[in-house]
């Protein structure tokens, strides 16, 4: 039981919010006292719900005195401004994957932070599932050997949930490789450990309905010859939760029966208007709070090569594929699946241990989902410069 | 019912034969009906088991006046000298995969076999694999739309299997990416159909016991923007085989209580001529030629990314993962797991429809084995030169 809660303050009340709120409300490393929101319903709604003060503007929220630290929820290309003025106002800060959509934006942020001596946390992201963290550990323990190849694969369908017109175009941080890729990245970076040198990659644009990248693959090449190796679908039919117990990404049991579902419901709007009213329907305030998942989250299948075993993630813990035999490490049962994350901002803004997942971090996972694109479009190899 | 079987004669008795040999068996489409290899056990043993004649070199062999086609099944380094030699003799000729080592010997053998009139095919390989076949005639008939995106992954114990030492020498044709990333590459070419332009790769060697590469991560692009992204680990401990319904490579349901069969086996050897031993015991006339497998052969999980379905290659069928629905479409059942190759050999050599893993195949598919490697030494990708 922690003593001294942050005090939280949340900037957007959208779809970020509504998955990191369920963890939010099981913790007891953060305490939710204000929000910044545009749309007057989002505000009532957090009013009527937690209590404490709602917004209409982040400058409002960043002259609130009762607020220690508050987590950027608002879409990636307001990211900065808010930043900016929140870590002016003396606010930590836990802002939402990925840190920015710009590399010049990203190193704004951390920059001000710096002068605002306010500590900034990168996330919530699947580097912080429990399955990750409990693998790192194991792994620092020694007995598997080095990690030589990760292989990280995720099949979904992204592409086909309702979005924003910015989030289809990729000028405006749209697509998968800053939505999705920079998940993959936050994983293998904290799976494999030292620095990332190199990326090729590929990115597949196949769908002239909605012009942005909609698949990838990349390799990314680390210090001694390691790699890794990722590929990722948001066009996709097939369902790689199929290979993780039929968990879904949020760590609940997927309805098998709702197969083909965001297709089906894409296929009821007729314009843009439209589909950005769906997405709206799925913030908060239009609907109920989910209940705290039962299983971790993750990100797909993820396989970790070392010298003298396999590791494979699942929602539920890891399979030890030793030289010898296997055997399964459930993973110890936190009080919600972002828990870490929250323990992780309480943990820098108390001055203990702060967690990996820093601002320099998160823009250099933002480097890596450039090199991508960037290698996409060249067909070259991107040698990585801000990784240290 | 074939009236009119290929008279069929192997050069090599070893390993590939024993894996091929059930299939020949149970096949229609040829007739053994003579052998070469140089120790006397394996000839005699032959001769015991199906009659013929049995020579000690393959130019007795391709003297033989009843041959019509041999088999060549020799280590890799040997194909071009034993092609050049048979199609002199006037013999069609299966070569196993890869056709050679070096391009200039797999330029040799094609010539080889034009000079002499002789068909050539580059096989057994598992892209002759029924479900292969299968997916690429769904494929054709367009419902799905074109492939974007292929996936291959395959995590084995192939560098723990006995082995002699050339096998494990790169320059001698050893590694993972001659003896297996054939087969991904055979596998991804037939599936995504058109040609492949570059290849960026990594490779791993990462166990100097085994001084070559056991691992490798691959992209490669293709006409129109698609992509195949390929990953192996023959240091694997993770079995890919549990996603495909534990069926192994070559059809049979595997004994899972034999976890880490291959390392357990090696650990008793304390030399190279001990492991070569290991090795013979496994070859024709040492032990029994195994039943037929009940299942095709597979080469691991690969997922084929069309505009209006995934497909998912099993040892069963193809799940066809669609836009509203899912559905399984089982492979038809074949008379054994390499009928393919066999009837393949058999169209070609008596003037029906060839199939598409000609001689030239052969070659574009080392060219691309050698892309990897050449990739992965040099940091960037590599064009290709032989595709067409």
């Amino acid at each position: 039981m922690t003593s001294d809660p942050v005090r939280l303050g949340v900037a957007g009340l959208g779809r970020g919010f509504m998955l990191t709120l369920p963890s939010i409300l099981a913790d007891d490393h953060v305490r939710l006292v204000a929000a910044a929101a545009p749309r007057s319903e989002s505000r009532e709604a957090f009013v009527a719900e937690f209590g404490g003060r709602a917004y209409a503007s982040v400058e409002e929220l960043a002259a609130d005195p009762d607020v220690e630290a508050v987590y950027i929820a608002t879409p990636h290309q307001m990211h900065r401004e808010h930043a900016e003025v929140l870590a002016g106002g003396g606010k930590h800060l836990l802002v939402e994957k990925p840190l920015a959509i710009s590399m010049d934006d990203a190193t704004a942020i951390v920059d001000a932070t710096v002068r605002a001596g306010v500590k900034l946390v990168t996330g919530p992201s699947h580097s912080f599932d429990q399955p990750v963290l409990a693998a790192r550990r194991l792994i620092d323990e020694g007995r598997f050997g080095r990690v030589r190849m990760i292989h990280a694969l995720n099949y979904t369908d992204f592409l086909y949930r309702p979005r924003r017109p910015e989030e289809l175009s990729t000028e405006l941080g749209g697509g998968v490789v800053f939505s999705q890729a920079v998940h993959q990245v936050d994983v293998v970076r904290v799976l494999m450990g030292g620095e990332a040198l190199t990326v090729s990659a590929m990115t597949g644009a196949w769908d002239p309905a909605r012009p942005t990248e909609g698949a990838y693959a990349a390799l990314i090449q680390f210090d001694g010859g390691r790699f890794a190796n990722l590929v990722y679908s948001g066009y996709a039919h097939f369902d790689s939760d199929t290979w993780q117990d039929d968990i879904g990404e949020l760590g609940t049991v997927k309805d098998l029966g709702r197969y083909g579902a965001a297709r089906r419901a894409l296929a009821t709007v007729s314009s843009p208007e439209e589909e950005a009213a769906l997405k709206s329907g799925r913030t908060f305030g239009a609907v109920d709070v989910p209940p705290v998942a039962p299983h971790a989250e993750h990100f797909g299948p993820i396989i970790v090569s070392c010298d003298r075993a396999d590791l494979r993630l699942t929602a539920k813990g890891i399979e030890v594929w030793g030289d010898t035999e296997r055997s399964f490490i459930a993973t110890p049962a936190d009080p919600s699946p972002r828990a870490e994350v929250l323990k992780g901002l309480h943990d820098a803004v108390r001055g203990n241990d702060p967690p990996l997942q820093s601002g320099g971090w998160g823009r250099a996972s933002l480097e890596l989902c450039h090199a991508i694109l960037d290698s996409a479009r060249t067909g070259g190899p991107v040698t990585l410069q801000h990784q240290s």
